[in-house]
């Protein structure tokens, strides 16, 4: 797993990614590692309906896999505040409203789902 | 994957269930292809993440995971109403007032969440 | 306020409405409440925009008004699914399961609003 | 009406406060205008249920004022981020990481209200 991390990584910077622009990286074990245990959840509740499991306990499941999910993005976007907003914001002019617009819509899509 | 589904029914019947306790095995593909497909979408995510795109499309596709499982959650909690709940209120007595209480808690935590 | 009530209460009698049909009159005094305290947050979400409260004070208060319109909706769905639902599901045939259809249809609104 | 807004206008700018810090004074009247609007959705549900109105048409309109709810704050969000994180983010330090996060926890009480 580190290995393709830091091969990854090599590949960003040959791009010239700078993670300024990106800005989850640091806390990027962290996002797989909830992603990983909600892939787990996903897999589980296949097997609950596989095994013909009660149905409140499936709705069950999928509102914990839903809040997962939800954590995960909230985390995603509080970095993406903090790193490309925030950047952007201290470069000024268009760009800087144009990312304050895209994270707007981008929360608008996480209310509303 | 159809016999495993055959195996499972067959486990049932053996078990003495009556899919008017469950109700969901009618549409058991139906579910389970969706679930592959969400499942294939939280894999999506861990790559994105892994490759270091960008927060915003990574955010996006949460939202569209996110409303494939509820659009899930929704048609099992419809065929639970159509079949479990039904049926424990043609059968009348406390049983259906509990799985009309149990029914109302199961779409309050998908409303919360 | 009560006076209202009973002339409604009389009118539904007269035009020979059951509550077998509708069901939530029995709490109704409780929705109406839970709805005077939603218009409260309203009328005070006005007041913090006119006097320039700020902006995540206001949010907060956004977000305690949508929790109690979604208590209040819950509250009214678990008493339609109890009386309106579980009354047409004893009588059986078509309109039973266009009631439950109907039904699910509503819980998806609420849960994707 | 705009007399009050004007008043209050004149109150803000004696005591001091600036535009820079708040944000949403320049969509004052649209944000007034927004929460009439769902001062009369509330209202019409008071009716609605004084009424004995259908529980699903009373749901209906519980998700039309819910989705206008989020609107209104997904606009004052927008507002927010634009004028008072920015604002602080241009300024740097601590102050700047403050308002990252009080915005994220925010949004936070939004995706799950």
């Amino acid at each position: 797993m580190d290995t393709t991390a830091v091969d990854t990584q090599g590949k960003e910077q040959a791009a010239g990614h700078t993670h300024a622009g990106h800005g989850y990286s640091p806390r990027k074990d962290e996002h797989l590692k909830r992603l990983r245990r909600i892939e787990g959840q996903v897999r589980g509740l296949q097997r609950m309906v596989t095994e013909d499991e009660y149905c409140i306990d499936v709705l069950t499941q999928v509102s914990a896999a839903t809040k997962a999910l939800q954590a995960f993005a909230l985390s995603m976007l509080e970095e993406h505040l903090a790193h490309c907003v925030a950047h952007a914001v201290e470069q000024g002019g268009p760009e800087a409203d144009a990312k304050v617009k895209e994270a707007s819509q981008a929360i608008a899509r996480l209310v509303r789902s």
